[in-house]
């Protein structure tokens, strides 16, 4: 596929752990050569016959991939909230069914006796091909001997890498915000984070090289750091992509800092185009709603993998936010020399991701094809972007929102809207109580599940005395009390945040699952909560 | 269920790692006291709508619990064989059908929606409850709060009970012969094994406590051992069984010096009646065929958790060979003081088990009931003893097998099978070629599906030049080119093995899965390569 132009992976063994190198070679390489005779009797492994497995078919009913729609059809009324928000268990629903046997008809095809034994750590050799030629084709990674390897999801896949890659006392470069499971992962063994300044793409390279180039190992206690957590598209928590210039940017600074990005992408395919308040929106949408799958993948921000000359990019796929995140299954696209320390860190860990897992989804695969799962994409990608829509409309008619150009911090360049309360309604003693600025703001996330909001907690009776944590940590328990949990902002820190730190307090709220009465609901009851939380002493 | 008298586990956190003890708390604590509030609008978890899990159904048609008789049935000639090897995809299998829908029909009905969805480390309530439960019923722990906690399977299992006790540079107690990966697991993290003497039981408790009790870390480099890793019943690759009071010497050892069990016990539903010779072999069966599922467990040999009055066992219980392997699913059961650092080291790694498997498992024993699936248990119990059977007695007729009892090594105290070529055939200027020993011997296993031969290479031409390890490759790589994979010798030693080692070769044979012609077959070639194979310069 690969011209003799595009270059391979360069050596970047440099980059491994103690504990990574340490790790043994494959103990099935010596059975390798042995495994292809014909009729050979393997009596070597502790494989259990399949004929004690109690599965003798396993099936699967599942939904077409025009399930859901390429438009808005917003001029249709309120139709497509239907479609949105009205389902549950009485929705009929189009469906196909297929059934894998436990025993293959020919040659090749699934079946139980393979996908529920003991496999390499490679996993499905069907699903193996899929997620090869999905990488290839969706990402086209800027080197020819690129490898995919299966895993167990993003917090499996980024657990490995990090390991594979990091040493005790090491540090980790990553953004301001970020998200906190990743680094709950790393933090245990040592390794410290390196938090680099964003703006409304994400992570800044100017901050970035700055950080590397500026590197003090003596002020810091620690080497300057060789690996890179980035979340570039739909960052959570901000919700900005990054797109390719920027990308390009921080790659190239990697090259010359000679640092492994491990790129962990979830939100890849809930790209959303910007979001148009409510009576300003048409059918129109940036994402072309019928154009072939190729136009669809070329409006999307690319990969770090694209502009990958090196093999220095590990990037992380998962299959969690386009199927289902009980399938725990994901895979690496990465160079081989890190694929082969990747693959033996799984052998000793999950040993191969689930079985049952492995066949269902690439049943799903398999017969929806290619362009089937990017159809089905397509649609599921304007399903959150209506939700999105749907849940700050319900902010627009909760508060009075202001839109205007965010001029510095990690959202600087971005649009963003100001939101204050509206008056009251009704007359009462303090109806009259006005604030100078706007309590939160938040800019439309360009992808992903999030709306992150930023508080603006100054014109507290209590913010010079308690400080931002305090506060926050304070209107997140009384939403909680009214029913409403949002997610606590000081969590997404990449730094550790304390009673003395300055800043402004910041909630992360999903609008990935909530129906939209409840949405409205949410909004309002924050509206009326925070209203009363201002006056609080 | 456990009466006053019975003791609760006392404090361990001494042992736990330095990474284990960095972990932090559960990001769920903060808002646990607020989930249950009713109509609660959860928007703080990046978790997808359910109505966007393409799968509506999946379904399972699994075989009936009676599916594997109770008796061996050796009368009526070789039926049993066709019921043990004669299956493949043109047997008629009798089988029940569930279906899992997305949406419950009644509240807690196992559902889609739920079991695909993001979930807690602690996997499906459905399934916890069924372990927490099996466990108490089957193990009968010595202490009252134990707990279960669902894994990915044995390796998963190890793999996180391993850097949840063990620093860098600590010792493992393990038995001389041990399972290869679990020893993987643990050296890349410059953990140390302390290979303890074994019999016909498995680990000796007098080497134990000398062990111990002798231990100098000047000489040794290390601290004294606080963990100790063992395979009790169908130990591997030996296939020694641990009898109640091995274990409850063990235990009290482990007390004196506060040594952790972990206890990785694949095998303990596979455990066999002694092996007796085809010429000698009756109906009768030491597993009694009849009497109900109590009777039955009261016959296995108990597990560690039965002596464990401190919770200072963590019992490892795996799906993969009862059910199947690709289930990747398995449990703890331990103190909650552990099981609580084991649920948080998920957390960061499998994140929770494939929910497609916890849900198919799940309905399975739902289905099934206990008793069902201890009848199930019963019936795969014996299949197993006939594949052994089976086997040996194609050892049986390729060579002259002549009984001993073992009075030293590690496998003092067992009935042995010495094996020598029986005469040729057909005159050839070297049939006259007699050996004064047996070529190689074995204990038939109690339990797994393992026969662990040791060769007595002694008298093959080369041994004095170079030794064992050469020869057993060499006798390993002749039986592969013949089409024959055993499992070799060397790599289940918890010792290096150099080329300088002193000893015999050994080869770990699996009759889990190879069909009779095939064993047959096994067992002949071995005898021709081998009489090859002892001529050879």
């Amino acid at each position: 596929m690969y011209s003799e132009k595009v270059p391979e992976a360069i050596d970047l063994s440099h980059h491994l752990s103690e504990v990574s190198k340490a790790r043994a070679i494959s103990p099935l390489k010596g059975l390798q050569k042995y495994m292809t005779k014909p009729g050979l009797i393997t009596m070597a492994g502790g494989t259990p016959s399949p004929e004690y497995f109690p599965f003798s078919t396993v099936s699967g009913e599942t939904l077409v991939t025009e399930s859901f729609p390429l438009t808005t059809q917003s001029s249709s009324s309120f139709s497509w909230f239907w479609k949105l928000f009205g389902t549950g268990a009485g929705k009929k629903e189009k469906t196909t069914t297929f059934t894998i046997n436990k025993w293959p008809a020919h040659t090749g095809d699934l079946n139980l006796a393979t996908a529920l034994q003991y496999s390499p750590a490679t996993g499905l050799a069907a699903l193996q091909k899929i997620i090869q030629e999905f990488s290839e084709k969706v990402y086209q990674p800027g080197y020819k001997n690129f490898t995919t390897l299966i895993d167990a999801g993003n917090t499996d896949g980024w657990g490995r890498a990090a390991l594979t890659l990091l040493n005790q006392g090491d540090g980790v470069l990553c953004s301001e915000w970020t998200y906190p499971s990743a680094l709950a992962g790393i933090r245990p063994w040592g390794v410290k984070t390196v938090p680099i300044a964003m703006d409304g793409q994400g992570m800044r390279s100017d901050s970035l090289r700055e950080t590397l180039a500026s590197w003090n190992e003596a002020e810091r206690g620690f080497k300057r750091p060789h690996v890179m957590y980035i979340i570039p598209v739909g960052q959570n928590p901000t919700g900005a992509t990054m797109e390719a210039q920027r990308k390009k940017e921080i790659y190239d600074i990697c090259v010359e800092f000679d640092v492994i990005i491990v790129e962990d992408d979830p939100y890849y395919f809930l790209q959303q185009s910007p979001y148009v308040p409510k009576d300003q929106r048409t059918d129109e949408d940036a994402f072309s709603s019928t154009s072939a799958e190729e136009k669809f993948i070329a409006q999307l921000a690319p990969s770090f993998l694209k502009f990958d000359y090196q093999g220095r990019v590990i990037r992380l796929d998962t299959f969690s936010k386009t199927v289902a995140p009980g399938c725990r299954l994901g895979w690496y696209t990465c160079n081989p020399q890190f694929a082969e320390r990747l693959e033996r860190a799984g052998e000793t860990s999950t040993a191969a991701p689930c079985g049952f897992s492995q066949v269902m989804v690439a049943s799903l695969l398999l017969n929806w094809h290619y362009e089937g799962y990017i159809r089905w994409l397509r649609g599921l990608r304007l399903q959150y972007e209506q939700r999105r829509d749907a849940f700050i409309d319900a902010l627009a008619d909760a508060f009075q929102l202001d839109m205007g150009i965010e001029i510095n911090g990690h959202r600087k360049g971005s649009l963003v809207y100001h939101a204050s309360l509206k008056p009251e309604r009704q007359f009462s003693e303090k109806s009259s109580m006005r604030y100078s600025k706007p309590l939160f703001s938040f800019v439309p996330p360009s992808s992903g599940m999030f709306v992150w909001l930023k508080l603006n907690l100054e014109e507290h009776p209590s913010y010079t005395a308690v400080g931002y944590k305090a506060l926050e940590f304070k209107l997140w328990t009384a939403l909680a009390e009214h029913g409403i949990l949002f997610g606590f902002g000081s969590m997404f820190s990449a730094s550790a945040v304390t009673d003395e730190t300055e800043g402004d307090g910041h909630f992360r709220i999903s609008f990935s699952s909530t129906g939209h009465d409840d949405m409205k609901k949410a909004a309002s009851t924050f509206a009326l909560v925070l209203r009363e939380f201002m006056k609080d002493q």
